[in-house]
């Protein structure tokens, strides 16, 4: 999957995350904090080990802490654990592996009690002698650490080793994505974290994406570039195919700026054509920055609504998208976009040519500069020999002329293909708004 | 987060799962294959003890292998690292920590083979040479390991540990969910997987959904339950929320199906209005299930396509989906829905009165037997003190007559309320469904 060519260095300090939670164990939701932070404490210089995922029980807990522990780390991250309930043991886990007592916060046991009376009017008819009873527990935490002011209910934990004792510091923080990702800003600007990563490496990240070749092609552009005689070994790249295109990751210490600058450049010639990102910007905010000014709409019907979702994600979307048909019957094809029935049954729904006629027919109800048209078999059923399952059509079209109409057939199962289809149509819009047009 | 209850039991035969890719580790992608292979591996009656991640340098996925191999656990399975280059290395990792010598397998490789060729056609120009070198590379595997057949170019592999050592045997599959998800099934069929697991203990599993209530609450409920005398200790619970319904997955032996069934009774009795499944159907399926042989039409505001990309997600969804429009402008809700414009002028464009004209838009020009209107402010701007950020009115009709409309406040950012807005819609179309009406 990557190719990390021959980068060997390794950072100063080296942290390790546990994520806890049986429910992340067993498969019931992912983990989104693991990948999350690891991203954070590279951005700060610190190097991530390792990311391990145990259950509630606290002896798997403390046995992990344990394991990462003998691998000399700078810093454990933990996420989970943190709440009210009788098995939410990680603070009291994590003081015992710091060798530090447990003590009652009683400005802290105030200060949660304040968060939760509001909750207790919003939900009437919960038990007062129950909440005060979890209250408290939150508020017991081990001597010493600094406590990080909850966002949700469940305040965080920088918990250094006891005094005269060797090991790593334990930020502890809570599950919740929404309540964990708050608590790290305040985690890292506290003295005991900074103290922990004393020393961080600086790092510099450089991102590329290329749309339209295999992931193979950039491993052999790699190879060639150390043939010919490029510097790569101060760079770790990371190589990753994601939502159809490849993402080319490389973190590098400020010194080897120009070899990453060579290395972009010498990418960037081999690969004009497919390199739509030299600054790591996605193809969504290219095609947001290039419709300023004007207005998109979309007639889809394999994608189901995923392309309008698609470009209404982004927060001040209402600026130009001007809306969307999801047509996945002939009649509402003919019907909302104004689709001849007569062309459907000539040359059937699935076509390049009923993809611009939805393009137009949007562009047309909405009143939009740009319209977009998308039709395929999404599958599992419905492929022929001809139009098998993962076959789309596409077009993209402006109102005032010119426009890129394709079809390709789309890997994968059903929602790959519904995903893929969205990709490729953002950028055949970049396309079109660069200035290329059948 | 989460609720184990008293449960402390423990399967005979445990596992652990290593992930690899610093494309994982790093946090550029999130990894689908722990939590995937954990739900597995307890299906199969093997309980997971940790899932570890790690990048792709061969020292650090040696020692992740050593650390899990001191932890007495049955199964080792990796994910990644079995690509065609040069820093690809499971393989040889795990015949070293398995003790068995790396040999080349001429029959493999003849295979691998076969699987390059048409590829080698689909994309011309690249350097045969660099892929016979790769697929050879591809064909050394530990000796005495069984070889699962490539699903994608990689083959997989099961080594258990050299005649006379002790250890977990070591199941090897490649990072992409598409070639690891066929491969697994393959890998569970293998003598050598099956003597690995013997004596493990058979689980079953239950699942409940709810909606409507706060998480906490479960967790009084079974506080309760255990206070009313029911058996809970050898039942494996846990409560976790996702897209706003809480859902209850319990784990136990055969012989502890009466006390699983006395807590669902229990768990119904005390939350008849918001247990929506039983039987651990989702609300989709229920949805679906419900609709049979009626249609359903959108007309969506800040949901911005995700109400209709829901309804079209599953597999023959066309048999119910009339189509949808993203009306995201007052014009678009005039002019593609019909929305009365004084209405909005007078109501404003988020109301419940918009919501139930956009139903009934929906239904008449799809020609719907159901009719589904959203609007709402999904911010992060475009709130206001009387209708917040996370204010969405919702609207779901009958042609024959009958509907419920409701507003609400998500919580959450503008990805969650939009999400969360769906959630409550497919609610309310099932409540309809049912016979529920205003």
């Amino acid at each position: 999957m990557s190719d990390a060519a021959v980068y060997t260095g390794r950072a100063k300090v080296r942290a390790g995350i546990l994520v806890t939670g049986t429910e992340v164990l067993t498969g019931i939701i992912s983990d989104r904090n693991g990948p999350w932070l690891s991203e954070r404490l590279l951005d700060l210089g610190v190097d991530v080990e390792m990311i391990e995922i145990v259950g509630d029980r606290p002896g798997d807990l403390l046995s992990a802490l344990g394991r990462m522990g003998e691998e000399g780390l700078a810093v454990i991250v933990t996420s989970g654990g943190l709440g009210p309930t009788a098995d939410d043991l990680t603070a009291e886990v994590v003081g015992r592996f710091c060798g530090r007592e447990m003590v009652l916060d009683e400005d802290l046991e105030a200060r949660i009690g304040e968060i939760l009376a509001p909750m207790m009017t919003r939900w009437p008819g919960i038990d007062p002698a129950a909440i005060r009873a979890s209250n408290r527990k939150q508020a017991v935490v081990p001597q010493g650490a600094t406590i990080l002011d909850p966002v949700g209910t469940a305040p965080g934990l920088v918990v250094p080793p006891a005094q005269g004792r060797e090991g790593p510091t334990v930020v502890v923080l809570p599950g919740p994505p929404r309540e964990l990702q708050p608590m790290w800003r305040t985690a890292v600007e506290t003295d005991a974290f900074g103290s922990a990563i004393a020393g961080a490496t600086e790092y510099r990240r450089g991102v590329m994406r290329l749309f339209g070749i295999p992931e193979s092609e950039i491993a052999n552009t790699l190879r060639a570039a150390d043939g010919a005689g490029l510097s790569l070994h101060d760079l770790e790249i990371t190589t990753c195919l994601r939502r159809g295109e490849i993402e080319v990751t490389t973190r590098f210490e400020p010194s080897a700026q120009k070899d990453y600058d060579a290395l972009l450049e010498f990418i960037a010639s081999r690969h004009a054509d497919t390199l739509f990102s030299r600054d790591g910007s996605t193809i969504d905010e290219q095609v947001t920055g290039l419709l300023s000014g004007r207005s998109i709409a979309v007639a889809e019907s394999c994608t189901g609504g995923l392309m309008a979702a698609r470009l209404t994600e982004r927060p001040g979307s209402s600026a130009y998208f001007a809306g969307g048909v999801v047509a996945y019957s002939n009649e509402a094809k003919a019907n909302l976009v104004g689709v001849d029935p007569g062309l459907i049954a000539r040359v059937g729904a699935v076509s390049t040519e009923v993809a611009q006629a939805l393009a137009s027919g949007a562009i047309e109800r909405f009143e939009a500069s740009v319209g977009v048209g998308i039709t395929g078999i999404a599958g599992p059923d419905g492929g022929t020999e001809e139009k098998p399952v993962g076959f789309v059509c596409f077009s993209v079209l402006e109102r005032a002329g010119g426009g890129l109409t394709r079809s390709a057939r789309l890997p994968g199962g059903r929602a790959d293909i519904r995903d893929r289809a969205t990709t490729v149509t953002m950028h055949l819009i970049a396309r079109l708004l660069r200035g290329e047009s059948d």
